[in-house]
Order: C-alpha cells, then structure tokens, then sequence
C-alpha cells in the first residue's frame, strides 16, 4: 500500500479521538493552540515524501529539539558528555528533580529536561547564548533542507517567563558544579532550542539521517558517523519518551522523540523517518494521538525495528 | 567473515579480561563458580550454529528465565497481565523496593524480580507450584530442542534460604493484594526458574523465536504471535538489563535480557539469537566480560536494530 | 482544677466527634473494634489517678508496646543498639520500606515498625521467641502494677496472617544482615508485643517512670536510669507520632507514643502520664479524637514540657 | 554549681576537640571562619548572664534566624501559614529538594531551606524586600535590646552570588505556585536574614523570650503568645537541627536551632536561653563542638525538658 494511502487512513481512523487528553498548559503560549490539530509526515529514504493533515504547519517542536542538540553536542565534546550526563531511562516525568539529588547533578540522560540543560550549556562553550542558539537553528535549516525554519519569539519569551522548574534543575546542578555556565545562559539557549516552530514535513526531513546512518540519503552528505546515529537512536528508543519510553518502545518500536508541544519524531532505520503533531498529551506527557498515530503507522507497514 | 571466526576473535579479545567484575555473591550456590568462565553462542535464522569457549557447558540462567515466563504469562492471560505489572524500565536496581511503596505495589516492568514475581504467580493459577514449574522447564526443553534441560536443585535451594530481598519483595506486593497466592509459592516458582541450567547454545537456541516473528525458523512451529515476539523484544531492549538497560542499547543496540549468573540472552531480528556466559558482573548486576562481547559482536557483524 | 474534671471535661467535649477517623483495618480483629469508644486515665507523681469513660477496658496497645521493648532492649545491649537503629524521625509512613532501602537496612528509629523488629531481634538473644514474649509481658505487668494484662491471641493470630508488609521490613532487613534471627521469629515476638491488651489505666501506670526520671513513683523502684528515661521520652517526642510526630509535638507538647489500635500514651516530666484510646485513626496512623484529648488536656492544665 | 563555673568547665573540656568537623565552603565567605572559635552564653529568666570564650564575638547566625522569622510571620498571617509549610521533620537534608517534588512544593517545615524561603515570602506580602529585611533586623535589635546588630553585607553578597541550591528550591515552589513573589525577591529577604551577625550574648538573649511563655522576662513586654511560644519551640524540638534533630533531642532533650555559620541557640523553659557558636559542622550540617557543649550543659545542669 502506498504510503500516502496509509497516512490517509491513519488520519481517518483517529479523526474521533482528537481533542482527547491535555494541551501542555504550564507554558502559557502552548495552552493556546488548538487541540484538535493533526499533521503526519513520512520521508523514505529515496527521498519520498508522504503527508496528511497539517503536515506543513509549524508547531513548536520543544523537546524533539533534544536529539539534534545531543548531535551537536556529541560533534563538539565527543563521549567527553558521558562524564556529565548518563544514558539510562529515567523512571521519572520529564522534569523530576528528584533523581538529580540522588545522583549529585548528573541527569539521567540527554533527552530530559535536566540532559538537555546541560547539553546546552556544552554547546555554550567559548560563545554568547545566541551564537549557540544560531549555530541550533542553522543545523536544523540544513538537515531539514529549509531556510524558512524559525524561533517562535512568543514562545521562547513565555518559557523563559514561566519556566520555574526548568530553573530550578539549571540551579540544582549549577550547585553541583555540572553546569558550567551561569544558569541563565544555559537555560536561554535551552528556552530557545525548544521554541523552534517546525512543521510535521520539516521534522521527518530533518531526522532522515537517524534512519540511515547518520547520513543524509539525499544529498549524500554525512552528519554523524554510523555509530553515533545508533546510539542516539538507542537513547531515543529507552528514553525519548520520558516515563512513558518503555510504552512507547512496546507499542511502536520506532526510536522516537516527543515534545509537549504534541509532537513526535521517529526513525525507522533503512526505511525512513516519520512524524507526527498533535497537541493534546497523555499522563506522561507525550502526544496522545500523536502515539496512536505512530502505533497504527507500524501496524499497516511492519516498520517496527524488533 | 564467518560468524565462527567472528566468535573466536572475541573470545581471544576478551579473554585478559577474563575475571573482571564481581561474581554474585548473595546466592551462595552461584558464588561458587569461576568468575574466568566463559561462552558463546551464536544460532541463525536459518539454524546455522557458532559457539566458542564454554559454549556447552550449563550455567543457572537466572534472570534470562524472565523472558520466557513472560511468553508463558502473556500466553495465559494476555494483556491482562498489564494491569498487575507495567512496562516501563525502573531506573532503579534489579531488587529496588522502593519503586513498589510509591506504586503501590505494581512492578514497573516483567523483567525485574518484583516483576517475575507477580509474572511467577499469574502462572500458578489454578496450579500447585511443581506444576507450573514443571511448565516452564517443558517450554524450555522445547524451545531450545533438547530434553536434558534440567533445575539445579542446589542452586534453587541457596536462593530459597537466601533470598530475603525478594521474599521482601514478594510480601509487599501482597500486602498490596498484588499476588494472588501466598508468597511463598510464588517465590517457590520464581527461584526454581531462575535454577535452571542451560548452556549458551541451548540458551541461544531457545531465544530464536524472539528474532523470527515469534515463529521457530528451524521447526517451523509458531510459540508467540509476531506483535508479541516484537513486544517482549521491545520490553528486553528498555527493561532487560535492570538500570544498565540503557547502557546495552546504547552499546550493543539489541534487545536482550541478562541473569546474575552471568548471562546475556540477545536476539537479532531477522537474524538470530545470541548467547554468552561470563559470571562475573559490572556494578550494575549485568555480566562484565558479556556486555563487552556483545558489543564486539555487534560492532565486527553490524547486528544492530537501530 | 481537679484532674478528674478536666477528664470528664474533655469527655463532653469530644463525645460529638466520637467515630471521627477510620479504624485500622489491614488487622482484621482490629477492624471490628467500635470505632466510637472512648477512654482517658491520668496518673500522678504522687499516685492519684484519674480516670473518664471506657478507662478500664482492655484495647490492644499495639505500637504502644514499642516504649516498652525499647527500654528492655537498652537494658539489654546499652547504646550497642544504635548501631542497628537510628535516633531520628523518619519523615514517612509507620510501615514505609523506602527509607531502609536508602539507608541500606538501618531503620530510622526504634519507634517506627522496621525498628521495633529489630528491637524485637534483639530480645530474642538467646532465647527462644516464647520466653522473650514472655520477658515483656513480666515487664508490664511489673509496670503496671497489675498481673492480669493478657496477650489477645487473636489479634496476634490475625497479624500474624495478615502482616505482610512486617514481613517485607523483615525479610529487607534480613537480606542487609540487621536481623540476626529468622525473620519470622522476630516477627513472632514483634506481633505477641503489639497484641498485648491493657486499659487506659493500666498504660498510664505503667508509663509512670518515663515521667519520673527513670523511677517508679510509687513503688520507688528504678526502672531505667535518669539519663535514660530522658532519652526514651525525647524519641518518643520526635518519632513517637510516626509522620504525625512534629504535629503531636506542635499541638500537645509531651513525648507520647501511638498504637493503631487507637491508644496514645503521653509522659509528662515532673507530673504523670496519661493515656487515651479512641480507635478511628487521622491520615498518619494516630487515633484521631486520642489526639485532640491529649491536646485538650494539655491547653486545660498546661502541662507542656515547652 | 555557678553558670559561669559551668560554661568555663565546658569551655575547658572542650578545648581540645576545637576544630574537629568541617566549616561551611559552600558559602566562600563562610569558609574564612577559623574552624577553632568557640564561644557560648547563657541568659536566665531573672536576666543573669554568664557567658566563656568569644561569646561577645559577632557570628553569621545563618539558619538560627529562621527560628525568628517564623514569629514575624505567625504574628502577620497566623494559622494561615501552615497551609503552604509542614510541620513534620524532614527526614533529609537541610537542603533537599526531593520532598518537595513528592508534595508539591509544600515544605515539610520552616525550619529547613525551603520552608524558610516560603517565610520571607511571606513577610514580603506588600513590601519591598528592603522593608522585610528591615523588620527582621529591627526584631533582631529590639529581642537582644541591642541597636549594633547588623547584616555583614559580604556574606549576604557572598550567598546572592553561590546559593544555587537556595535558588533551585525557590523556582521549584514556585513552579508550584507556592510562592508568591518572584523565587529572587524571596531568596533576597532569605539571603539577608542569614547574613545577620550576633555574638552569642546576644543570641541569647534574643532567644530568651522562647523559655519564658513568650515574654521577656527582662523587660516584661510580649513578645508571642505562650501558646505560640511553645509551638515555636516544639518545632525547634522536632526540626531544629535538620537531620540530626532526633539526635540533639536525645543528647540534649531542649528545643534548639543550629545554623551553617556553627551557631546553636537553645531554650530551657522556665530556666532561660543558651547560645554557642563553634564553626566546624558535623556531617548533618550542625555544629559539632556546639552540640557536644550543649550535651555537657544540659548534663551539668539538669535543664533538659524531659
């Protein structure tokens, strides 16, 4: 079946059900989007492009900004990052601090809140906030082949206003001496990062590399080495969906990365990359829908690594 | 390169590592063993076998039995068992209690021992427990085609002296109404499965199923359908290695399932299973020398999922 | 005023919030106790007793007990005993298995249940679990003054059957090596001491020394010394309420401790003790109109130690 | 015995332990304290003073000032205090986070960090932190009848610039909504409360209002009700000493609050007021000499409350 056909009808099959579940309301600017929204996007690795919905309206990626700041990271410090963040599940919501303490600072992984603080606060090294902010947008520009791809000023502006417990992990671990730069500035380029408004279309583009080694298929370029694309796509798969990772990976099982502006991304190495935006979320904070949606997406193709 | 040579690199590799890490100590019976031990194996869709060093020799599986008590329970009952047990890696140790007050007695996931447990007393329903673990051993024996499987009574005999922890844990599930029977009996089929005894080519034998669908590509028989071969995979991948899970995807990228006698049980699907024995353990409580074997393995013959 | 119509005072007062609270109900005999009685005694320094409602009818003293084998205990083994428990409160529930996980099977006082097993353990020194039950109940009755207290076998039976998460406390403690006995042992002396039965009047008496220095008023005979009389009255003021222990403190002002079967005692230093039984409990385990007594009864005579 | 023979009798005993335990660095300005000073007071309810070794040298009275910050804010908004803060001991650390994210935000008490924080949020209501900063100093002055009290600015610079976990906890209550005012203003009253600098004489004195129902019994003004007094002083009894509070009630059986700086006021009811001050802290963060001296007094003296 094509792939435009399975699109078609997952957006059908799940037109009753939008709506279902809580637009994340802790950021004042995201409470405001509408619920019902629905967008889905698949990119192979031939460089076919299937969508449905509103795949080419930009949403605020938020957290699926992780993975591309991970990579970035990792460019830049290598398998130096490990010493200051782990790479296991977390067993906690996304924003616990809890572990923190037990831990003396060192975040679980990259893809929490407290992980990717830190992973911006690598990428601050030698440079101002908004040379690394730029350095962010500019690579997501170049995987996802769009110089159109922006910061939602609004959003970055009520994140920063609002953003108490992201603070409050940036200071914890300033205390523990794992944060380099003042908390600030690391939390600046993090409220920054999560406010880049990309659409369903875009997102599947820019994470095409995770679903073919770290390459870009269609123009060839490489953006990681082989072995970095599967151990980011390892960490996605245990921890990309904060303590709902496990569910994800046992209904799916895609690598995948969820934001709480309802989005998700997942790739399916060999095959392609997918995405998917719907803004209202489960208990666990990841897209309601939206995981629905990548579950019945694998069911119709078998696209499941397992 | 033939999977044969492949092995024997490893096993020359790995062999000045020999005895690195701890043996677990807490089970007298298993203290015993020689931490230099070491084994593996490899099985082929097509039912091709490799092994190297002790590959033959039997070793207490431990923990890997979790896997196969789970296709049993799963069989039973189905997804009623999610009710009792989650699926969510546990960011804790493989005996963590403390998960269990906060969640009110349901285990985060099937492959720790709180899990097990429960998994231990959904197969004793309407059963006396000789029974069911004379079920599991058949399954065994059936699944790895050899009848001389056996339960090393000596060993399941130390850990029913010994094992306070999960007698700890087995009573407070209870006190929770989440074990049906006494605990006693649910912990007499726990530390029996955990005293049987294979080899890594039985062991790598009996896992083939996970990497074909859920189908015995040698025999041809069926033992769990495709979505539930894929799912307890997904469950090995997030959950399987206590809270090293993360750390073995992110090195190997398989999904597998490790045992405090020193196994680890990996399948690769699509293409086979793999098993290795090394008794002694990295802090985490996973085998040292087998965690790295598996990530050579991996590296020399490219058999990552992601 | 007299101390008699201060009783019979406070008796008026609480009668129309009498069954307020919920009786335990995880001890199956304890839940068929009327939630409504109501019993009140004071003992003086100088011998007078006071005494309102249901005050001579036996209720099982449950925690109350821990007092008691908390002073045999140091009689035993002197402060070698704060090697296997702390002196500190423990910041959750009675029966909370979190803490020991943390503090590798050292529970936080010897008030709470993890700590009275130990306690109970090391009664047992020696003897066989029959003769230890029966030191404590030769201690109260001393005590008390009084040979009639009695074990209730039926509510020992029922918290034998039904104790499983003392079990879990003791088997956790078992697996760190802080039990030297087999668990069910300790738990047998641990659950005989809860079910002992004894009256407001009797309790009070028998509490006497703790509000003397050490020293039985009025038979003249020394109990405990000076130093650790203190020492018992000051854990009872910081741990002797559970996670209720800062209110009672807050509110009444005397070192006291709780049972669930709804008693409190309370020491005043210089003056007497007193005792209550009322059997619905609050949210932290401590009977409910009990409390509000002993808060009463300390606002009407000012007999605070603050 | 005369107090100031007692005081000089401790003063001697514990000379040779001076310095033993570890001054504060985590507040650089701290960390300059020579680690051997000692000094201690006593104040009795007839207005005697006795006072040893550097006890008319100013000190940071750090957390000590939570104790009085507490009144001021019982005296502005009552019983509606504590339903934003505890009153249990925390069974933590004093700075500890991890309590507050099990619930939510709410302080298990004002004596830890995080419940002081929530004071000068209160006390805040309607002014400007310089206001609030001034009635505190202005209370300071009025309770030790002395106008040379004042803040060392350096230390209140030296916290600003490194209290990071302080800042942490700050944004985590208020992401719970249970502060008020921004995390920044409240940690500005907080940081200047603790840079307060008073000798132990001082100290004392200001302190002696708690051992004599709430009076001075110098001057004969009210300063809180007795109820209140005693309410102060239990939670002094139960969290004055973070961690270690069931130890200091058991070694020393008076309410006390300690604070980084190595200070330790303490109240003996009906008798009167102590206060010593020795830098280096044991591992709970309270003053190791400190505590002992109180130990030695109360043993010396008998003015335990038990």
């Amino acid at each position: 079946m094509a792939l435009q056909t399975t699109l078609d009808e997952i957006a059908a099959e799940l037109a009753p059900r939008l709506g279902e579940g809580k637009v994340a309301d802790y950021i004042p600017e995201l409470a405001k989007v509408d619920p019902r929204k629905f967008g889905m996007a698949v990119v192979t690795l031939d460089g076919e492009t299937a969508a449905t919905g509103e795949a080419l309206e930009p949403f605020s990626i938020q957290s699926v900004s992780k993975v591309f700041t991970l990579a970035l990271a990792l460019g830049r410090v290598g398998d130096g990052l490990w010493s200051r963040v782990g790479r296991e599940p977390s067993g906690s919501a996304f924003n616990s601090i809890v572990q923190l303490e037990y831990e003396k600072g060192v975040p679980r992984n990259p893809l929490i809140n407290a992980g990717a603080i830190v992973v911006a606060d690598v990428l601050l090294a030698g440079r101002q906030p908004r040379e690394a902010i730029g350095e962010i947008l500019r690579f997501m520009r170049f995987l996802a082949d769009d110089e159109d791809i922006v910061i939602d000023r609004d959003v970055a502006k009520s994140e920063t206003e609002t953003g108490f417990r992201n603070r409050a992990l940036a200071n914890f671990m300033r205390g523990f001496g794992n944060l380099v730069h003042a908390p600030d500035l690391a939390l600046g380029v993090y409220f920054h990062q999560c406010a880049i408004a990309m659409s369903c279309v875009q997102l599947a583009r820019a994470g095409l590399f995770l679903a073919d080694g770290g390459r870009d298929p269609v123009t060839g370029r490489n953006v990681v080495s082989r072995e970095r694309a599967r151990r980011i796509a390892a960490l996605m798969m245990t921890c990309g969906h904060y303590d709902g990772s496990g569910d994800f990976a046992f209904r799916v099982g895609l690598p995948g990365k969820s934001g709480v502006g309802g989005g998700i991304l997942a790739a399916a190495p060999g095959r392609g990359a997918l995405a998917v935006w719907s803004p209202a979320l489960n208990a666990k904070g990841n897209s309601l829908v939206g995981s629905l949606a990548m579950e019945l997406f694998v069911r119709k193709t078998g696209w499941s690594v397992f």
